[in-house]
């Protein structure tokens, strides 16, 4: 089945709810409990870089939604950020979350938003698209080797939340000439 | 040995040569090949965030720079950027590379950075501190779990890049309502 029917735009404020609702689908296709997620339509409003921009928001990453030809509610969702590799000196996208919706399935819309994202590191002369998948996924991870992706199985993720992140935090005395933008 | 004279402040435009040659120290003590490190003061210039701003930077990452008493040279590095957890709604920092120059070890140059990264994630109301490390670098892994960070081992990180990408952005056939911003 082609993609091209599958229309890809960048969310507005108003789809937010529609994005909450993804990402409460997502949690539980990964076997996460409901109060797994704690973002909530203004979390989002919040946080979320919009097409207009939304004027209180931090801008932290960008979402594309999925189309199927003639539904009003979206069936995929791409939750995004750029980064960045020192050893090339260039950036690169991170994609946070992908999820089509089980009804949906079958159309190409996960290579189809993925296709978008590489474009869109080809396009800012980036270095890479990278993502995470739970071990246990092993059909996405196939799928994703047959994309071309790799895993990165020489290196450990490390994180820090919660109270050891409040701990960690009185370590820091202040940084000097900081600016007052967020970073 | 106490922390408090190690200073920390952000990156100038004028420290591109010092923070090109922390990331060469870094290549060389995880084992690459120098021609690993293709990032050269220009693209330094081009892509980080700078206190002030430089004017054609696409602002991709920041960078902290710790200075032990009296020398002129910085002695410890922090690349990083923002990023974004999807359940939380919330952002957060992933710390794309922390060096500290071997003749500065023992200060605590390490974990005073981490410490002011974690201290930026409480300021922009942020839930998590990430990062990742090489599995063979035990004597990192336990610093840093000593630190209140654990390993994600459920997850496997996925990459794509260089024919790969640039066949998967053929994929892409255009975001609609796209803005201009680089995201």
């Amino acid at each position: 089945m082609s993609t091209s029917k599958i229309t890809v735009r960048s969310a507005t404020t108003s789809d937010v709810g529609s994005i909450l609702s993804l990402i409460h689908e997502l949690a539980k296709y990964e076997r996460e409990p409901a109060s797994t997620v704690e973002a909530t339509e203004e979390s989002l409003l919040n946080t979320l870089r919009f097409t207009p921009p939304h004027p209180t928001s931090q801008n932290l990453a960008s979402c594309l939604l999925a189309f199927a030809p003639s539904s009003p509610e979206p069936v995929g969702v791409a939750l995004y950020f750029t980064n960045y590799s020192t050893w090339r000196g260039r950036g690169g996208i991170y994609l946070e979350d992908l999820f089509v919706k089980e009804s949906a399935r079958g159309q190409r819309i996960g290579k189809r938003l993925l296709g978008e994202l590489a474009r869109e590191v080809e396009l800012m002369n980036g270095g890479r698209l990278e993502w995470s998948v739970l071990k246990w996924n092993e059909p996405s991870i196939q799928f994703y080797k047959l994309l071309g992706a790799v895993v990165m199985d020489e290196w450990h993720t490390m994180r820090v939340d919660g109270k050891a992140l409040i701990e960690l935090s009185k370590v820091g005395e202040g940084i000097e000439g900081k600016s007052t933008t967020l970073m």
